[in-house]
């Protein structure tokens, strides 16, 4: 029987190969589509039916792309011509929820507000909260190692997973990780699946570590500087000072001026940065003035609310970035992280590669945490070589400065050229290996991550 | 030329064959020794000696096994008969602090305590405080995953590493991680590694994340309670109204009376047992308070001192329990972890191995993680087949309650026959053909971990 009956006899109804299915599971948010559609997507609502594709893809030696919501960056979960696109979008509930021990178990298709939403009615949250919280699922987060805003303070994905229950190449599951806190049995799995992208095998389930609700006031201190590396070097000075913001997110002048124009405020003055910085908890009043005090002392001209609403108004120039962005033209979003003190130096390379290669390239930047969201510009749906050369040399520019390719968005197809350039190759060779563990057939996203 | 004439014709005088250190060689403290002496102990002082030796080892099949100070619980660190015994202890260089970034990049070889003493003067330190932090490695604490007094809050080893340097089992060096906060480039490695006990490469270089000093007061509560459950369900109440102590430690009726003892003070009431909470930071008074608060109405007496010096003489008898242990036999050190909740229901389970085994099983717990460590004390060098039996009865008791066979100390020789247990047999046969990949020769500390 062909892979595509097999599908169809085991799952029936939850073999899709209706047009709009195939077309959508080309592509994810990257701007980069298959070149084929799939043969098929499936649709999984259980453990088992992911165990059952698991096994007639490895006895048939089919291709298999895991799919949560598709809002990544990477091209990670774009699947082509004679591959099963399999989904876990429709696995959403959630299992426990455990105030005593600050854990949650779910499954991995639930989007990551969806159950901050239900956490919430617990007094509980789960930290990572990429910009895309309310599109993306948990699973996704966790195979991609998203992070998010909040993250200096309250930590990435890797920071939040005690466990993960996964389905091998092969259709058998096992269970990584531990309920307790603290556990060093063997070789850390757990970790090795965060951000590993689809490659290694299929989240079915995941013990998250959650958090109290921050109790407290949050403050938000807004402060426009006269040049993007002003704002860096003003940036470096708060976490100099030793004060933990929770939000600190730096925009450059392109994408204030984008933003401003989409939200219909009065324009910025030219070339000027902005930082945005919200503190949080018991000593947020406190903080919030320390750093309009530091801010104020490196040239910034500070506003600061103790107000959660009037905070939430200042952010939502910072969160129009990404339609800010799509008015101007089509964005490949970039990724770059440097050591914090390289901030200023980084925006140097930027501001070196946009005079070099006559291309603008706005920015936004996680500032507390080196992370930085380049986006380059261009016409039309596929990406121009001219503008990859840009990134290529922005790339190699973030490795020199001690930082890396990509800080949160991962590898994928887009970035998988560069990734023995940081690696080396023996690592590389070492990391691909050990994928074929996992996956000796080498049916688990292949031309993801390691494919040249 | 025989291994060991390579070795001294590489290394000269680094190989070291007296019968000193061949016999220290062949022990940690754990109270397992290897049936014979190794080889030789070669001792590191820079990277290139560690490859040198790896090329040797892996040209003639020869196993190493690394020793950083030699103080693992789990007999991971003992060499016997034919083997290399690879110290890196003299490796102690501090190659890099920065502030800036909050970094180190340190040797494997420095001791915990000598590198935070170091990192003190520029007002930061490396949080991972094992109780051995005066005598253990940098290299050994990452090797073995170690947890600590303060992880509760601060975090545990996994937590505080951005990137290792690593000679493979044929010599070659490869770094892994990142010096940026975030970074996403391909399989987390870095974390593999740790707790990785020496199986797969050489740890010789660690980017370490550091934190600043936290300002403010330390303030200790001493909690006594009539049985060590109702201080077990305390301290369930201290996690559940909210607060995160920097320190919460329980100690149990055997164990607070060997540790009275030991220094000289007044016995304690027969069969009560002891909650020492330390909390600090800016709000460590008023957290302080609220945990007595929380103690008395779960029936404790409590003292509290915001008093620094005072509070260290509280704590001085949790940190004896180690030499008191000593006085009554020999200990065998246990290290099971539980979710928070079943602190007082693992109590309960020790409490049956107590009596259906009859021993005497004293236990102190790190209470605001949920990790325990029971100690067998027995007659004389071996641990008998009877504290085997009853160790095993304890260790099925907490993976039933959710936890696991080591919040800490790993695996090593001692657990070894449990470790399928926990993992179940798919999972530990991954583990192992993972370790196959970074040494398909199995030379490195072989027997450790994966053998049964
Ligand atoms: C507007 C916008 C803002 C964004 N902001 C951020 C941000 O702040 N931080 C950030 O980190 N990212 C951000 N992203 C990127 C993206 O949202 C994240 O990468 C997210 O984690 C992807 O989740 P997803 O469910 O959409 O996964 P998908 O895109 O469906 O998949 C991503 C990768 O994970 C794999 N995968 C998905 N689910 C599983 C599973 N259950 N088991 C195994 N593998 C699986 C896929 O195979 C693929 O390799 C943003 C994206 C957009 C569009
Ligand atoms: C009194 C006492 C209290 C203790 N308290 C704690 C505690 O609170 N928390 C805790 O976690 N542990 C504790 N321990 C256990 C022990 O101190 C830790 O496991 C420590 O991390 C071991 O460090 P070490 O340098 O002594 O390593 P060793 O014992 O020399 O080695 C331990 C393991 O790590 C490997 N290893 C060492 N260095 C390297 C390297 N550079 N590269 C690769 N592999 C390496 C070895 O091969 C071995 O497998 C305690 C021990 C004692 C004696």
């Amino acid at each position: 029987m062909s892979v595509l009956g097999q599908l169809r006899a085991e799952l029936g109804d939850l073999v899709d190969t209706s047009p709009e299915a195939l077309e959508n599971a080309r592509a994810d948010k990257s701007g980069h589509r298959s070149a084929e559609a799939p043969l098929a997507v499936v649709h999984a609502e259980a453990v088992e039916h992911v165990q059952a594709v698991m096994r007639i893809a490895s006895a048939t030696g089919t291709p298999v792309v895991t799919r949560g919501a598709g809002t990544g960056l990477a091209g990670a979960a774009n699947a082509g011509g004679g591959e099963i696109a399999l989904s876990v979008r429709r696995m959403t509930r959630i299992l426990e929820v455990s105030p005593d021990d600050l854990l949650a178990v779910v499954e991995p298709g639930i989007l990551n507000a969806d159950l901050n939403a239900q956490l919430l009615t617990h007094g509980l949250w789960w930290a990572p909260d990429p910009a895309s919280k309310a599109i993306s699922t948990v699973g996704g987060n966790i195979a991609t190692g998203a992070g998010g805003l909040l993250c200096a303070k309250y930590g990435v994905v890797r920071d939040a997973v005690l466990g993960l229950d996964v389905v091998l190449a092969d259709g058998r599951l096992i269970r990584m990780g531990h309920r307790s806190v603290k556990g060093v049995t063997g070789l850390d799995l757990t970790s090795l699946m965060i951000g590993s992208e689809g490659t290694l095998g299929v989240i079915v389930g995941a013990t998250l570590k959650l958090r109290r609700i921050v109790p407290g006031d949050v403050c938000t201190v807004a402060a426009t500087f006269r040049t993007v590396r002003d704002a860096a070097v003003a940036s470096s000075a708060v976490t100099a000072a030793g004060i933990q913001p929770a939000i600190m997110e730096l925009m450059d002048p392109h994408s204030l001026a984008a933003a401003h124009a989409l939200l219909a405020l009065p324009a910025p003055t030219p070339g000027s940065a902005q930082l945005t910085i919200q503190t949080d908890g018991p000593a947020a009043a406190v903080e919030a003035d320390a750093i309009a005090a530091v801010l104020t002392g490196s040239g910034g001209t500070v506003a600061v609310t103790h107000d959660r609403e009037e905070g939430e108004r200042l952010l939502a120039i910072r969160r129009a970035m990404h339609p800010a962005m799509e008015t101007l033209g089509t964005a490949l979003i970039e990724d770059v992280s440097v050591p914090r003190s390289q901030l200023a130096a980084m925006f140097d390379e930027i501001a070196r590669v946009e005079r070099e290669h006559g291309v603008v390239i706005p920015v936004v930047a996680h500032a507390g945490d080196g992370n930085l969201h380049p986006n380059f510009i261009f016409e039309g749906p596929e990406v121009p070589a001219s503008i990859w050369e840009a990134a290529d040399d922005l790339f190699r520019a973030a490795i020199r400065l001690g930082g890396t390719l990509t800080g949160e968005h991962g590898i994928g197809v887009l970035k998988r050229r560069w990734l023995a350039d940081e690696l080396g190759d023996d690592q590389w060779r070492l990391q691909r290996d050990i994928a074929r563990v996992f996956d000796p057939q080498g049916i688990l996203n292949p031309g993801k991550v390691f494919e040249a």
